[in-house]
């Protein structure tokens, strides 16, 4: 197993600075992950996996199908160099992005995200939208990094799972349009409840930033705007959560 | 208006502990806001603010009603040493934590959160209860502390609208099903589809742990147990957005 001791390994350099900067991720179509289930899900997904990397005191799940993956195993001081967070578990693996055949006929249920700038938010999202069964999840301009590693963190995993796609939300929903899928935009304002929204199982949502809301650029080319009632006195829910409510309201229908 | 300089200003020393730990705010049953949106949340709550502090380059609002709060201004040096964030606006609060009439019997609405250890999702629960019209939020042993700056700040203001109790869950079990309130616990194995379950309008809705989901005491004495169906690969959903999906299923029926 090829060993590395040194921070100033280039590998180490590149992997750090694919935890910290969006550029280094952009440009390689690379990213790190950490942590146990992650890159068991990274595993369980295939074809993602450049090499896996193990600090030298862990041990590998026995059941892990890694007879064609290439290790390296790191000392304590290049581990703490590449960990994101401060109790890591060791473990890690450099990734490449997923790459999606974007001219998918098939979506009928897609999540267009605009510009939700907290990774965490952005994660969540991924994770709910893998979770209700949607087809694809479009982030368009000015949302966070969907390899951020926070972005990753709470995504844990569905980037495996569901086609993650950076693009232009105006030719998106275009071409969303063109297929027949619905276009639901959300609004606090000339919107209907969304309970009263029928949705027969082929809708792009569209959700946006968390204090402006969607662009009117794209508001002016829904085919429905819808809110989430406010009960009590709180001004807002949090996009994740809106999000949430929105696409088991329509998955489930 | 009273100005503070010294970093080493007592009240400025026990500022910073009410927002580095929790034995200071349980001791004091006081905590420490920043930020325009939650300092003007809390003086329209009325009744909270102890001592309304401001950076001596910071202008507070003319329509804030701060003719009868104590302000007390301060050097850049004290508001770093106080700021939760980087990039802090400025404007703080010492507030008291709101103190509520546990034996209220009108409350039918109840959200119980057993072991949610991360204070954002806490946070985010509390903001969405309040959003879903919630009459109390009770937060068992090993739950985040709800006056944790990070709690506080997902809550967005929501501490103030909405009572925010610790206490002993089987009790407010117990309390809750002489009252005729319906106990309905979450969970993967032995539950329903959550779009099976009839709420009239009076529930208790108890979440749990991230990862280990209701004790099982807890759940033994439910009077049904939902989950919220996965259509896609992602083993789970965040438990804030799983509250939010669960609490709008039930209050808007």
């Amino acid at each position: 197993m090829k060993r590395i001791e040194s921070i100033q390994n280039s590998f180490v350099k590149h992997w750090k600075k694919l935890v910290l900067t969006r550029k280094e991720r952009d440009q390689s179509g690379e990213f790190l992950i950490e942590g146990f289930h992650l890159v068991e899900e990274a595993l369980k997904a295939g074809n993602v996996i450049l090499t896996l990397i193990k600090r030298e005191d862990v041990e590998l799940p026995e059941n892990w199908p890694i007879d064609n993956v290439a290790i390296i195993e790191v000392t304590g001081a290049v581990a703490k160099e590449i960990s994101e967070t401060e109790r890591s578990q060791g473990v890690y693996a450099h990734c490449r992005q997923p790459v999606h055949d974007e001219t998918a006929q098939t979506w009928e249920k897609l999540l267009f995200i605009d510009a939700v700038q907290d990774p965490g938010n952005v994660g969540t999202m991924i994770r709910t939208a893998d979770a209700a069964g949607i087809d694809a999840v479009i982030l368009g301009k000015g949302s966070a990094d969907p390899y951020n590693p926070k972005t990753v963190r709470s995504a844990q995993g569905s980037h495996f799972n569901v086609p993650v796609i950076r693009g232009d939300l105006t030719e998106w929903v275009e071409k969303a349009k063109a297929r027949g899928i619905r276009i639901i935009g959300t609004s606090l304002e000339d919107a209907v409840n969304y309970t009263d929204e029928q949705s027969n199982g082929k809708f792009a949502l569209i959700v946006g930033n968390e204090g402006s809301g969607l662009s009117p650029e794209l508001l002016s080319l829904t085919d429905a705007n819808v809110k989430i009632p406010i009960y009590g006195k709180a001004e807002s829910l949090n996009v994740a959560v809106a999000t949430g409510i929105l696409l088991y309201a329509y998955s489930t229908k």
